[in-house]
């Protein structure tokens, strides 16, 4: 059975629960880093999802990429499932800007991370929201298809 | 029209060409490092790839996943699809280790790349062919269902 990892639970916002995964959003405001976790217990590689996950989960991942993209004006997507310290799987997606703080190092280890002061969370997840509800009809349709 | 960004050309050993991308080995011997980069010019992110691309490029990173665990032994895969420095879309493949050097890091930044001696690049690029050849018939069976 499906439980979030402790430590992403810690380290994150839950945002929505998407058909396969859940949407968590990093608490860490130096960047709009958005992470899937597929539920599904016992996993660790993206290999380990069957066909049908591996397509849905593309799915999720294309609509998150693209509200990275039309929300947060990201130059640069960074999507990597990574897992040596976490071993559930989780899928992170990181916009990037040829300004930020990191740039253009991949963000792991390299700042500390800074939690969102609470107007700020709203704000992001303002836009998270409003990115994925603009979404769903088309991956709906798409799924159908 | 498709060509081979020059610091992934110098980078990197070319191991095949797989349907949609190349396949490339990182000359960098601290880790089995693979790279597949799709023939498809002007490409920069994952969702810049149609759906039908889409659907090839998981088969074959599947393909290479499961030989980076069958043929290397990966204690962890790590798939990344960065590009902040090299903008043409490439996907990392990277085996992972307890006991590298590196672990649990990402390995971004963190050693020099180790160049290949002539018999250990002989080494594992057998590795990589023998598990690739295993594997091929596995996907084309899977276009076909």
């Amino acid at each position: 059975m499906f439980s979030l990892d402790s430590q992403l639970e810690r380290d994150t916002v839950s945002v929505a629960a998407l058909p396969l995964c859940e949407l968590l959003l990093m608490n860490d405001s130096n960047y709009p880093w958005l992470i899937l976790v597929p539920r599904q217990a016992s996993i660790h590689e993206l290999i380990d999802l069957s066909d049908h996950d591996q397509r849905q989960y593309q799915l999720e991942s294309n609509m998150i990429s693209r509200l990275l993209q039309s929300q947060f004006k990201a130059d640069k997507l960074n999507i990597a499932a990574l897992g040596n310290v976490v071993s559930q799987l989780h899928i992170h997606h990181i916009a990037r800007f040829y300004n930020d703080q990191a740039w253009p190092k991949p963000v792991w280890g390299v700042l500390p991370p800074l939690p969102y002061a609470a107007a700020e969370l709203t704000e992001a997840l303002t836009l998270i929201l409003s990115g994925l509800n603009s979404q769903t009809l088309v991956a709906f349709d798409w799924q159908q298809g």
